[in-house]
C-alpha cells in the first residue's frame, strides 16, 4: 500500500479522493498495490466542508515530515508557497505529485535539482485529462519536436467557438462564459493568454530541455478580435484559435501564445469549446495530435491518479524528460525573430488608392499580398475595413510597415495584425 | 550503454537503425544512455542489402543466447517462428521490444508469463507513431474504459476517404492504393478488417484484461460498399469509417471490426487518408482522441525506439497494463447481443406499398425508423435502392427482420446492413 497526502483539498483534490474510492478495484489492479490517501491539508481544518475519510490538518510540515506518508500531492496552487511544500516533502525523499502549472511555469529547473532520485510526476498540469506529458517525455522521445500547437486554454477557446458559431461579441462570449464557471470573475489570467503560456512552457521544456519563464516570451490576448476578423476567416477557410507555439527555428525555439488563424482543414481546428487539443510534429513520426478535457474535477484527477499509478510502479522516467542534459543546446528566440504569414486589419476612409499606397508600402518591406477583402462599416458609411493575408515575411518587417501604414492620413485607427499558423 | 540486437531487418528494423543514427544526441540525452545496435538476424545475411554498422547472423539464437545483448527487438513477423524467437531471448533475460501485432492478437497472456521480471515492449504494434498504448497503460490507468473507437487501418481508411471524396468505386480505390503501395497485391488481411482486429485486441487487453483470440470476434471488411452508401452518408450527415470497437457493455465487453456510419461532427470522422486515429472514453476523462501516421519505417521506428528509451530508463509498467489480475471479471459479448443503430439497404422493385410493408416488417421487430431515403437505378428504371436508418435496436431483431424483407417478392438482392456508431 502507498500512503498518500492531499495538499489542497478544493474541486481536484475532492475528485482525487471521490475517483481512488469509485475506481479502487481497476486503480489497485493497475498500480499493483492500493493507493490511500491518510491525510489533508487545508487552511481552515474546522472550516464546514465535504466528509472526507481521511483526517484534515493545517500546516504541510505535518504531511512533508510524517514518516509513514509515501507520496505528497500538491494542490494548493500558486508559486512561492507550493515551492515551499513541495521542497519539503522531496527533502523528506516523499515522490511528489502537482497539477500546479504557474509552480512548474517558474521553478520547474529548480525542482528538477531538489527531486533528483525522487518521483516527482504533473501529468495533469497541462491539459486535464490528456496524457500530453507522458506523449511528449515518453511516446516520442527518439524525435527532435519540429513544433508544438496548443489550443490549451478551455476559457479562450470557448469563447472563440461562440463568437465564430454564433458570431457573438467578445463581451457576450466573456458574459456567458463566467456564466458558465470557465471564466473567472477576473478573466485576464485565461483571456489574456497567461495560463496558456504556463502550460506552453512545461511542454517546451519536454521537448527542448530549454529554460525560460513567461516574461521571456511572447503572449497576446484575444481581446482585440473582432467581427471583421471572423468574417475574414470564414471567407478564407480559415478559423481563429488562441495557439501555444513552440517551433524550432535552427538552433532557436520561438516560444509563445497568440490568436492565430489556422486552416479549418487543420485536425487542431476541430478543437471546439472547452476542448483542448495539441498538435506534435516530430521528425519521425510527422505530425501526431491529442484532444481530450482541458479542464475539470474528474478529468485533472484522472491525470494526478496515473501519476500516482506510475510511481507505485516504480517508474523511472527522468522529471523533464532528460536523463542527461541535451548537448545541443537551443535558446530562446527573440519576439522580433518570429517568422509568419499575416492577417492585417486596417480602418481607412474608403478614398481612391487606398490599397495601392498600403499595397507600396508592404512591398517597400518586404512583404507580398496573399488576399485582400473589403468592409463597409455599418455605422460609419464613408469607412472602411481592409482586411488582408500575406505569404511569409518576417515579424520585424511587418511591425515597421504597420508602422508607416499608421501614419497615412487616411487611416483611421493603428492596424491589427494576426499570425496565420497553418 | 545498453546493447540492442535486430531480429529483422527489413523497412521498420533499418529505419530504427537510421534514427537511433540520426537523432542519437536527443535520443541518449533522453535515456540516460547510449543505444547501441551491436547485432541483426535476418534469413540470409550474404544477401545484398543496404549496409550497417552491426554484423548480421542469420540465427535468433545467436542473439538470444548472446551474453553482451540487453535488449532484442523482434521485427521478423508472423507468429509461431517470433514466438520462438522472444520466447528464447526472454528465457535469457533479455528485455524484448516488439512490433509485431500478430504475435500479441494470439499469444499475449503467454508472453505475459514468460516475461515477469524483464521489461516487454510494444508501442509500435498498434497505430504506428501514436503512443497510444501509453495513453491505455498509463495514461488513463485512473478509468473504466466505457469505449475504444479506431481507425486503425490506413489501407482502408485511404481507400474510404477516395470513395467519399471523389466518388471513386471500392475497386478503383483499391488499384490507387496498391499503386501508391498503401496496400498488398493481396489485400484481404488489410480490407478483410483482420489487421484492425489483432490491433484491436492489444488495446482491449490494456483497456480491460480481456483475453480473445481475432476468430472469437466479430470482423468485416469494407468490400460490400456502394455508392449508394456513400450517398446515403453524405446526405445525413455522415461519414463511413472502418472501425475497430471495443465497447463495454455491463459485465461484457464487445469486440468487433467493421464499416460504420460515423457523425462527421465525430472527431474521429476527421481521420482522412491513410492516417489513423483512436478516440477512448474514460469514466473520468471523458473522451480523448489521439491521431497520426499509423504506419511506416520511420513512424513505427519512432515507437520502438520510444520503447527502448524506456527500458534504458528502467520503466516498470506491467506489459499488459495490469500489475495484479482485474478483479471485476469482464467476459466478451456474444456477437448477436450487439445493440447498434442501423442503416439498411434493399434494392427493391419500385411498386406501391414497399416501404409500408418492409416498415411492419422492422415494426414487428421492434425496431423503429429514424430516415428513408430513396434512390432510383440508373441502369434499370423500375428498380430502386431503399436506404433506412434505424434507431438503436437489437442485432438479432434486425438479422430477423433482414430475413423476413429478404423473402419479399420485390426485393431483388438480400438487403445490405452497416451499424451507426456516433
Amino acid at each position: 500500500m502507498l500512503k498518500i497526502a492531499l495538499i489542497g483539498v478544493g474541486t481536484v483534490g475532492a475528485a482525487v479522493a471521490d475517483i481512488l474510492e469509485k475506481n479502487k478495484e481497476i486503480i489497485t489492479a493497475r498500480a499493483g498495490k492500493e493507493l490511500r490517501i491518510v491525510k489533508g491539508v487545508v487552511k481552515n481544518p474546522s472550516r464546514k466542508r465535504p466528509e472526507f475519510n481521511f483526517p484534515l490538518v493545517a500546516d504541510y510540515r505535518e504531511v512533508a515530515e510524517d514518516p509513514q506518508i509515501d507520496i505528497v500531492v500538491e494542490l494548493m496552487g500558486g508559486v512561492d508557497q507550493a515551492f515551499e511544500a513541495v521542497k519539503a516533502a522531496l527533502k523528506n525523499k516523499k515522490a511528489v505529485v502537482t497539477a500546479n502549472k504557474a509552480l512548474l511555469a517558474y521553478r520547474r529547473y529548480e525542482l528538477e535539482e531538489l527531486a533528483r532520485g525522487v518521483p516527482f510526476a504533473y501529468e495533469a498540469s497541462v491539459a486535464g485529462g490528456i496524457p500530453i506529458v507522458r506523449a511528449l517525455r515518453d511516446g516520442l522521445g527518439a524525435n527532435h519536436i519540429e513544433s508544438i500547437r496548443g489550443v490549451i486554454n478551455g476559457t479562450c477557446n470557448y469563447m472563440l467557438t461562440r463568437m465564430f458559431e454564433k458570431r457573438v461579441s467578445f463581451d457576450q462570449a466573456l458574459k456567458e462564459a463566467q456564466a458558465l464557471g470557465y471564466a473567472e470573475a477576473d478573466p485576464s489570467f485565461d483571456v489574456g493568454g497567461f495560463d496558456a503560456a504556463h502550460k506552453l512552457l512545461i511542454l517546451a521544456s519536454l521537448a527542448y530541455g530549454i529554460d525560460a519563464k513567461p516574461e521571456d516570451i511572447l503572449i497576446e490576448g484575444i481581446g482585440h478580435l473582432t467581427d471583421e476578423d471572423i468574417a475574414f476567416a470564414e471567407e478564407f477557410g480559415y478559423t481563429i484559435k488562441s495557439l501555444a507555439i513552440a517551433k524550432k527555428q535552427g538552433d532557436k525555439v520561438s516560444l509563445r501564445v497568440h490568436p492565430a488563424f489556422i486552416s479549418r482543414k487543420d485536425i487542431i481546428a476541430k478543437v471546439d469549446g472547452v476542448m483542448n487539443g495539441v498538435s506534435l510534429i516530430g521528425d519521425m513520426t510527422g505530425e501526431t495530435f491529442y484532444y481530450g478535457a482541458g479542464a475539470g474535477g474528474a478529468a485533472t484527477a484522472s491525470s494526478v491518479i496515473a501519476d500516482l499509478i506510475a510511481i507505485a510502479r516504480g517508474e523511472k522516467s527522468p522529471m523533464l524528460g532528460f536523463g542527461r542534459p541535451n548537448e545541443g543546446k537551443l535558446s530562446v528566440a527573440k519576439k522580433d525573430e518570429i517568422e509568419s504569414k499575416y492577417y492585417i486589419r486596417v480602418l481607412v476612409e474608403d478614398v481612391a488608392g487606398v490599397l495601392a499606397q498600403i499595397a507600396a508600402i508592404l512591398a517597400r518591406n518586404d512583404i507580398s499580398i496573399e488576399t485582400v477583402l473589403q468592409r463597409k462599416k455599418r455605422v460609419k458609411k464613408e469607412w472602411a475595413n481592409l482586411l488582408l493575408s500575406t505569404h511569409k515575411a518576417r515579424e520585424t518587417d511587418l511591425i515597421e510597415a504597420l508602422r508607416d501604414i499608421n501614419a497615412l492620413g487616411f487611416v483611421k485607427s493603428p492596424p491589427v495584425m494576426l499570425r496565420i499558423e497553418s
